[in-house]
């Protein structure tokens, strides 16, 4: 085993952003089963921690997935033809409209890359996804984070924000938003696009639009070639494992962006998994309402428990466990789930130290989530 | 269908790199099977353009893509735990010295995004892989491009560049090189080591080492901090449909580079691939004989249709098709091995437009190239 000389690092003289860089926390992601296996050696793990789609994903996606066994070796399209034509299909737009990425994570990035400098602020809003101010950093770039009303983007204070700040570049907005589950009116957004310069890109992330229908903002499209939509696969279509997801956009915007995104971003098997994903929409479908109904049975069982939770949009809800009098933090709960084979999302890094984000599973997991949470509470 | 009020591009003022990344000509990938028989209807092909391995993947490596497909729901692991050791193993080093990457591009993205700012220079060699340069632009950083000596590098007259140019931050060094097939010695890849500041990061991209086992320079990172090996699963190992590859580097330069890329930047589908094919080593042996042995003939029918090549030491050839009394350009040729359904590589984009870039395929795509190209020059 070989060790090089020297593990220190002295970089900093090197990497131009390299201060920024290191104020980088990595993103913490849900922790993989197979790491809990490894570390507690507990096997029967269910994990609620990464808005994953417990259903899984559809059978057109395994056959479809299947049908490339043969073709690995080969590169992918690295146009992706076949899965822009069924987006544009499926979205009413041009094929010349569309981005593809490696997960919404690689176009949020692509975004930030083109259109954000060291000289150019970036706004979001406070509880909004976490890579926003991550991007920010990476570029270098000004972030303002705008205080969030009731939980969810506080739209007259971000507009204000922007008209303050002339050097903004960018905004972000997650709806529904991720980790709260709040959602925005479309009246209200449309407002709030209107407001700001032409020239300030506005980025509606959308990763959760397949839970909340009436969050689809696809129509700012034909009106504001300053808005860019960013959906993924990764969420509903249940194929996060694949890494695929879309930005929509005026023709300029995506024309820029496929020059700057990485030729093969895209893998063969994710671009044939997800027009297969496409093609069924009942499997969403049923993916809402299974969802929907166990999100009314967690809100119930959380009202028993007596946990205040954020109402949610989404495939996930917050979950407030503070408990004052019984100096219990969410941070020994989530770790006492966790020594249980339960994972959740602790929400300290969002500044939200008293409050977890719960992944709505199958009835089972919920159930035993609900069982191992209740016996954790009522513990001495 | 909706159509954007505007498709006048505006972003100019929006764009902090605009003029520089509108320079760039989008990456020109080996057109796809797909396309082909999309545009011109024909169904038998024969691709030799993207230096894909023509003997597919190891079986290990479909065994293991099926394992996942109950799974592909589920992110990947984030941190790679499981390929990080594998690899740790088979290049002996240890696991913090590695990064995983969307393929070796991404790595390559990541790298010039880390080190190099618009104050800094990036030296490679004329006729190196296309990336580099085109990443220089991206960062908007300056790009000193070193003539190459007999179609490779002149490593002597790029350590005198990166001593003239103190603004240098990182040289790549392709070996095998792509598109020429050329390779270093290397003690004098050594010695060019040696010579430049360790404040220049060295980039080896050895994406086609397994076609060349004696340009392995892994034992470099063990005497210098500032060198970077980058590796793929594209090429010989056969998984170019599914984006995987990874850096060797000291630990404070992987430890930087893994803040920077995506944190789900390879699929849970290619993390399963990729440790699978690292346990079948017997196909990378056959895969070296093979395409040794068809080497061997291809050289042999150049020469006797009279064509000029590079000695290759990878698994493509770059043959001269140039024909100045019959007023016959590789273009030409491109073109009607390609309305045979014969795809090669022509090289105009790195400014050799009398070159073609052929893939060493198996004996029978072989025979159909030479065939095919026979006919063609044969023709009145």
């Amino acid at each position: 085993m070989q060790s090089p000389q020297s593990t220190q690092s002295n970089l900093s003289p090197l990497v131009p952003a390299y201060d920024s860089i290191l104020e980088l926390a990595p993103y913490q992601t849900g922790k993989p089963v197979e790491e809990l296996t490894r570390e507690y050696g507990i096997s029967d793990v269910v994990k609620l921690a990464s808005n994953e789609n417990p259903r899984g994903c559809s059978p057109h996606v395994t056959l479809a997935v299947t049908e490339q066994l043969g073709q690995l070796s080969r590169y992918p399209d690295g146009n992706g033809y076949y899965l822009k034509q069924a987006l544009a299909d499926f979205n009413d737009v041009n094929a010349d409209q569309i981005t593809l990425g490696n997960g919404s994570d690689d176009l949020l990035d692509i975004l930030a890359r083109s259109f954000a400098g060291a000289d150019d602020t970036i706004v979001y809003s406070q509880y909004a996804f976490i890579i926003y101010p991550m991007l920010a950093k990476m570029q270098g770039a000004t972030a303002i984070e705008v205080p969030a009303h009731r939980f969810g983007h506080d739209l007259k204070a971000m507009s204000q924000a922007v008209q303050d700040s002339p050097s903004t570049k960018m905004v972000f907005i997650a709806n529904p938003n991720n980790p709260t589950g709040t959602q925005l009116e479309r009246k209200a957004l449309r407002e709030f696009v209107a407001s700001v310069p032409s020239s300030v890109l506005v980025v509606l992330d959308e990763a959760y639009i397949e839970y909340s229908p009436e969050s689809n903002n696809r129509a700012l499209l034909e009106d504001f070639n300053n808005v860019v939509i960013v959906r993924t696969f990764s969420k509903a279509y249940g194929l996060a494992g694949l890494r695929v997801g879309y930005a929509l956009s005026s023709v300029p915007v995506a024309d820029l962006l496929n020059r700057i995104r990485q030729p093969f971003n895209v893998s063969r098997v994710a671009l044939a998994a997800a027009a297969a994903a496409l093609t069924d929409q009942d499997f969403i479908e049923k993916t809402r309402v299974t969802n929907d109904e166990q999100m009314r049975w967690l809100e119930k069982q959380f009202d028993a428990l007596g946990l205040g939770f954020v109402k949610s949009h989404a495939n996930f809800i917050m979950v407030e466990v503070k408990f004052e009098m019984e100096d219990t933090t969410a941070a020994m709960i989530h770790q006492a789930l966790l020594e249980q084979g339960v994972i959740v999302r602790p929400l300290s890094a969002y500044g939200l130290p008293n409050w977890l984000r719960i992944t709505v599973g199958l009835a089972e997991d919920n159930l035993r989530l609900i069982d191992t949470l209740r016996s954790i509470l009522t513990e001495d």
